[in-house]
């Protein structure tokens, strides 16, 4: 991957600042040596028919190199993850996948729908009220991914590409004090945390964030 | 793939008959042309630490063969196309896997919303006072996706395994209308749905719910 730019937000607010998709896919490129530029599409163009030419449905990230797009974070981080042995073993490829899906599609949906009520839709009536059952949704997502975290460092046992998916979607709840209460995927999660490649993707993402940020009134 | 058994519910009410996951796997298994069996684990049993053995989340899919186990319907789905080309082209693999991701992390969020809001919580004070921006939230969604489907008979132009995925999807919905109300999507679905691979595939499920349908009373 030569000349490679990762499109994200040029800004959002800083409830949402560390949690934006494009994260996971600079955490991979940090993990695996690859060096790349951020570019930041304003999130109310995000749907216009110019960042549509990029990503059909209007999300982000996006990744450009050698001239092609790709898109979804769960493909670029996969795409990465495959010219890399750090990220994914080459005879495990099967098992990285699998729990990249657990993350994406079995882990994130209760989590994502706890962002949404806290931050989204904050002090709304319907959010007052479903906010118990969409803890113990989490919860119970949480118990289980715990159990099989009691023993092992990380999904697979070694780092891979799927701890990256996992570990951008339990931040999806930082705020709520739930991940303290499952000590195995606290200590999971701060473990991936702890990586430098995800202090300097932290960090990318940030300095984009810095020079768009809204001159204060 | 070899003495192929796949994990689904012994059966479920009639509302999600034809919606749980295990239908993209046996989709998959049809259009690869490649024998299986369906396992039926009573959804009341399926955090049980018996179930848990194969999905440590205590979800389904689970596809066994060969001795060993995958789990998550995504990536089971990729596991069975890589071995096919009828399911993904070799030389577009990161394109179909792309689209999976698209259809479960992007399209999959708020048409499952909708779903859950409908038939597992219908009539509680929050889903009624959610509902409406639920279905701006599914609309939204839908529409990009239709501009994309407008001039393409599948997501890549040919059937691919990221159709398997972005149909299922969208049957989440089959009962809101939402769908006809964008033709491209419409046309889609139903295209996918007349896939013979399909039909086999939710005969297949139905037959196992009617084994264990529970007796009248």
């Amino acid at each position: 991957m030569k000349d490679v730019a990762v499109w994200g937000f040029s800004w959002v607010p800083p409830f949402a600042q560390g949690l934006v998709r494009d994260l996971r896919v600079l955490w991979a490129l940090e993990e695996a040596g690859l060096p790349y530029e951020t570019r930041g599409i304003d999130i109310a163009e995000r749907q216009s028919e110019d960042y549509r030419r990029k990503h059909p449905l209007g999300v982000v990230p996006v990744l450009e190199c050698d001239g092609g797009t790709m898109i979804e974070s769960g493909a670029i981080v996969y795409a990465i993850a495959e010219q890399c042995e750090a990220l994914m073993p080459r005879d495990r490829r099967t098992d990285t996948l699998a729990w990249m899906f657990a993350a994406l599609n079995t882990v994130e949906p209760p989590l994502w729908n706890l962002f949404v009520i806290d931050h989204l839709h904050e002090g709304e009536a319907w959010a007052t009220l479903r906010r118990p059952g969409a803890v113990d949704a989490a919860k119970a997502r949480l118990a289980a991914l715990s159990a099989w975290l009691e023993h092992r460092d990380y999904l697979l046992g070694r780092f891979t590409a799927a701890d990256i998916l996992m570990a951008t979607v339990l931040r999806f709840v930082r705020d709520t004090g739930l991940v303290a209460e499952f000590l195995p995927v606290d200590r999971y999660l701060k473990r991936c945390e702890a990586r430098p490649a995800f202090q300097a993707a932290l960090r990318s993402q940030g300095a984009e964030y810095m020079r768009n940020a809204p001159v204060a009134a």
